[in-house]
């Protein structure tokens, strides 16, 4: 497998048919950190490969740099303890060109060593939750969960007008209804306008709630969902690596391709029933996929 | 017109049929300042609208907080020499909850006065670039730009595996050819590759080049494309508001919805022309449209 797709075992949901566990293949998700000289400039949450282009092309975006020549090397750093996962590249820049403004440094941590192993690497860039959504024991009806797109959808007022929009709902897992909406150019800020709203409100932790995004799922929207307490997050579209690789370690189910009436689940499954509603007090969702 | 949409004068292009310039509606991009007890903490480019939750969401995100009664308040800044554009947001936490980390802090800039007009507030998330588009003399024909979401999609070898990846691409604006793609999870990283291979080759600035991303054109694409000296952005979806700005602004064409045989451009609309390739030469776009 390459360090662009990752291989991981999901559970596709179809109305009607019996659940099929099989391997997927996701997109891979991983931090970078950018150095300049050494020093921590960024880190961006980026799919492996061409590295050297996403700094230069950074640095360029940054005003930095403009000409080749203004870069004279760009190295991933070697662990000297721990297996290297390549997220550390330094950058050297010619010795004319002005290291960038100390402003644009985005200080979300410093690091001693230079290596950061992949499980460092997402701790570096995780907060942690004061909610253990893990014991979460909501089980969300898949006949339910089939609506939430139509339902976000049909509330995006602005959507309609612009195309350019993107919405986060949070609906109450066990009866359906939708709590609330936003919407923002930005995933991330729908998702936060969401959250605060439950904050606002008392609301938090989320237990028993989905989150619903127009877009994918990536490791921040994971790691929002845990820090509101949030069990259930599902997408429209397809989840990175990182972000089932946290939810995984969370106890967070992650649902994506939630289109038509189907759905790939990618983990904690036993959150999702293939049940009716009104008969799910009658047997399990195990029983009811292996008979059909 | 609300703060959430904004219209805007576009051109619409549909092969065989003569442009039409009407006003559309945009989703609004505006920078929002997030301060705490007065601190400039962060800027996130939002959809104006429920920004006291998007400021409690996002502290919540970033673990600041977690309860509703740890946040006291959250107000807009009132400018006292500008027009008060809702644009700067100060939040006050109970006197128990630690003030964010002072790494949390995403230091682009800082500002002494509190309100940030529409103008300034532009200002102050921009960077200055080396190239000047404004006179960059590309003419795209329109037939040959309705073939480049096709290349695109051809050449994105993950997207069909993960359906998780954003792809950029390059094209030369007069040949059609597609000089270099690159894939991330993060939109915003496939440009900087790309990008960054552009100035590896020493193509910097990329006159006479279209850039043409997968999803949506942004305030940030649009810069970027103006640091590398872009004319021409491109975008299977919507742009935004702000991108539209910025891009009037500094001379850079931006199309979008770029689906199927029609496109918007939203700005310098002389760039794109709907002659065939093969007679060109032998009148003016305008004119063939007025014929039609």
């Amino acid at each position: 497998m390459s360090r662009i797709m990752a291989r991981r075992r999901v559970t596709r949901i179809t109305l009607g048919s019996p659940r099929a566990v099989r391997e997927d293949v996701l997109a891979v998700e991983e931090p970078l950190e950018i150095r300049v000289g050494g020093r921590p400039l960024a880190i961006t949450m980026r799919t492996p490969g061409h590295d050297v282009e996403l700094a230069a092309g950074f640095l360029v975006s940054e005003g930095v740099v403009a000409r080749a020549d203004e870069l004279v090397s760009a190295r991933h750093c070697a662990s000297v303890t721990e297996e290297n996962t390549y997220n550390v590249l330094d950058v050297t820049l010619a010795s004319h060109v002005p290291p960038p403004d100390a402003s644009l440094e985005r200080a979300f941590y410093t690091t001693s060593s230079c290596g950061v192993c992949g499980k460092a690497s997402i701790d570096a860039v995780r907060t942690r939750s004061r909610f253990d959504v893990e014991r979460d024991d909501l089980v969300v009806d898949a006949d339910r969960l089939v609506g939430f797109p139509d339902a976000l959808r049909s509330a995006q007022a602005v959507f309609e007008k612009t195309g350019g929009l993107h919405a986060a709902a949070l609906f109450d897992g066990r009866s359906g209804r939708m709590l609330v909406l936003r919407e923002d150019v930005g995933r991330h800020n729908a998702v936060d306008k969401v959250v605060g709203w439950a904050l606002t409100q008392g609301l938090l932790p989320l237990t028993g709630v989905v989150l619903m995004v127009s877009g994918r799922a990536s490791f921040e929207l994971t790691q929002k969902a845990s820090m509101a307490g949030i069990p259930v997050l599902a997408a429209v579209s397809a989840p990175s690596s990182l972000a089932i690789e946290l939810a995984t370690e969370l106890g967070i189910t992650v649902v994506g391709f939630l289109r038509g009436e189907s759905m790939v689940v990618y983990s904690r499954p036993d959150r999702i029933s293939e049940q009716p509603a009104s008969t799910a007090a009658t047997g399990s969702a195990t029983a009811m996929a292996g008979a059909s």
